[in-house]
């Protein structure tokens, strides 16, 4: 690949794609040319680029020629059709989708974590579910030492998991609430003003889990590489913009002490220790909104474990940033050039 | 005690206090009088009963001289001074606060699973954690079948929990989000607007929990009547105005079918099944707020477990009420008269 690729975005004025957009520009990425593409609908806006404006052109079967990179940050439907094009036209496709993820020949990365998985892509590698990211990112550097036996997840996830429109479903019904008019929801299923409810993927009827939840258990054990690991996740929505929460109860092999969990997490690449008891003070999606670091703090024995092997943690960490686009990015930076 | 007691509200027009009013006229609670008791700065305001306007009388030494029954809806420093008043008066006290709920000599009760403790009280009973009994409420059933043996929770919890004011804060600075002004904090620590953060109560700086945890791992053991039950919990507040959420992940002593489970969950008093897999419809806080009963679904297998023995479920209950003001109603009714 040239040492200065040619980069598509693939759904470049949606949630991801804009933050796509931007960390693409704030990493400074050695494009030498930039590709914007999106549906129909979108084809025809302009994006800023380098002082001047840019057109979004329409996605067609033609739209990777010429690309070495091309980042998918539209749905799985997108991605199933138009990634085997893209690998034809000789580009490499980071997906952010999950339509890949869980084939054996497709790495699932998170570059901090397994970024050595990049040597055996065939043209398609995956970009991890976000919450699976979030959880992964403040979980690897305790395994390292000391390996995970099963994690229990809840999370608190936010609208921008699905999307700019929920996003502003969350303002217009919030507004509606607070102004004492009714709000019919569009884009999620139930309502979301002041209200939390189960995640919006469908729910296995076997199983009982949705789709979301089960990605994360999936997931989890891909990246980590390490099939034994037992994992449980219940996946909520909560009415917070962006940035995704996850309870995580953690059982290790050997006893682990909150001390040095602590101080691991504290040194740990792309992780912020938020844990200050005296002021009450921990990760808080507010604090985690624009920042690329997965912030992790209540760090505390699980009390209902007396074996000492697990502990108890609270993450939370900008899903449309290191839970998205920063590790798409990642990704592509770490492609041999 | 007379078969129509006088009784008497402490902290009347607090948001607990005012669902205690209410529900005593709802549950038709044979009172012979009632008494609004209120700190002086709320005292002569006027609340209406029985077609009239009460007034609301300032809390002093005296008040309870007369009150057969006081119900004392305000908190822990209030309890700890007046209780013992109120007793010595010869009223029994039914408190709300957390102040003598784990003194050995007080019944700790929810009346669908401990009703019988009521014959050892003496002179005070108390009214459980919201949390608590709302966990409570539907672990109960499934514990008289199936011995539990661990609980893992984690909460989703609303403003009503932290009283009046912080509901109002929490519209107030969601509004001010939304109009893109600033909101200084007032009644809560953190951003409530769109935003999660760690139950505001003290953390321990030894093991790490917060007060709110510590009540629910206590007091779930004391209801249950089984110290042996391990339990551990996260408290997170979310921006909802009224209704708690919790994930449970519980195991048990054998293994569990979850529809086993289902069925009895939706035989249970006190209980709603909400459990609709097709629809993905489970519980919420916008359904569950302003019902008597606790919502639960999501009911699965916990397959972080391979035994069988756990299974994972969401529920939801209206913390003002079955949480609070009905639960203490209930102690009322259950009283000798």
């Amino acid at each position: 690949m040239s040492k200065s690729p040619v980069v598509a975005i693939l759904g470049a004025t949606g949630a991801i794609g804009v933050e796509v957009v931007q960390c693409l520009e704030r990493r400074r990425f050695p494009l030498s040319a930039r590709r914007l593409l999106a549906s129909a609908r979108s084809a025809g806006r302009r994006l800023p680029f380098a002082g001047r404006e840019q057109p979004v052109e329409e996605l067609t079967e033609h739209a990777f020629d010429g690309v070495d990179v091309a980042i998918f940050a539209a749905g799985g439907s997108e991605s199933r059709q138009f990634a085997p094009l893209a690998v034809r036209a000789g580009a490499v496709v980071i997906d952010n989708s999950s339509a890949f993820r869980m084939q054996a020949d497709v790495p699932l990365m998170v570059p901090e974590i397994n970024g050595a998985e990049i040597a055996r892509h065939r043209g398609i590698i995956a970009n991890p579910n976000c919450v699976a990211v979030i959880g992964a990112m403040a979980l690897w550097p305790l395994h390292t030492r000391n390996p995970i036996r099963r994690i229990v997840a809840a999370t608190y996830q936010a609208a921008s998991g699905a999307g700019a429109a929920a996003m502003e479903e969350l303002r217009e019904s919030t507004r509606a609430s607070l102004e004492g008019r009714s709000y019919e929801p569009r884009v999620l299923p139930h309502p979301y003003a002041f209200n939390v409810f189960s995640h919006n993927t469908p729910v296995d009827p076997d199983s009982g889990y949705n789709e979301e939840e089960t990605k994360i258990m999936q997931e989890t054990r891909k990246i980590f590489g390490d099939e034994s690991i037992r994992v449980t996740a219940t996946c909520i929505r909560v009415p917070v913009l962006r940035a995704h929460g996850i309870t995580l109860n953690v059982e290790f092999e050997r006893p682990f002490a909150p001390a040095d969990a602590r101080e691991i997490l504290g040194a740990a690449p792309g992780v912020k220790l938020v844990d200050d008891v005296a002021r009450n003070y921990f990760p808080m999606p507010a604090d985690a909104s624009g920042h690329d670091r997965v912030l992790a703090g209540r760090i505390r024995r699980d009390l209902s474990d007396p074996t000492g092997r697990s502990l108890a943690l609270f993450v939370v960490g900008d899903q449309l940033l290191k839970g998205a686009a920063p590790n798409a990015v990642q990704i592509a930076e770490a492609l041999p050039r």
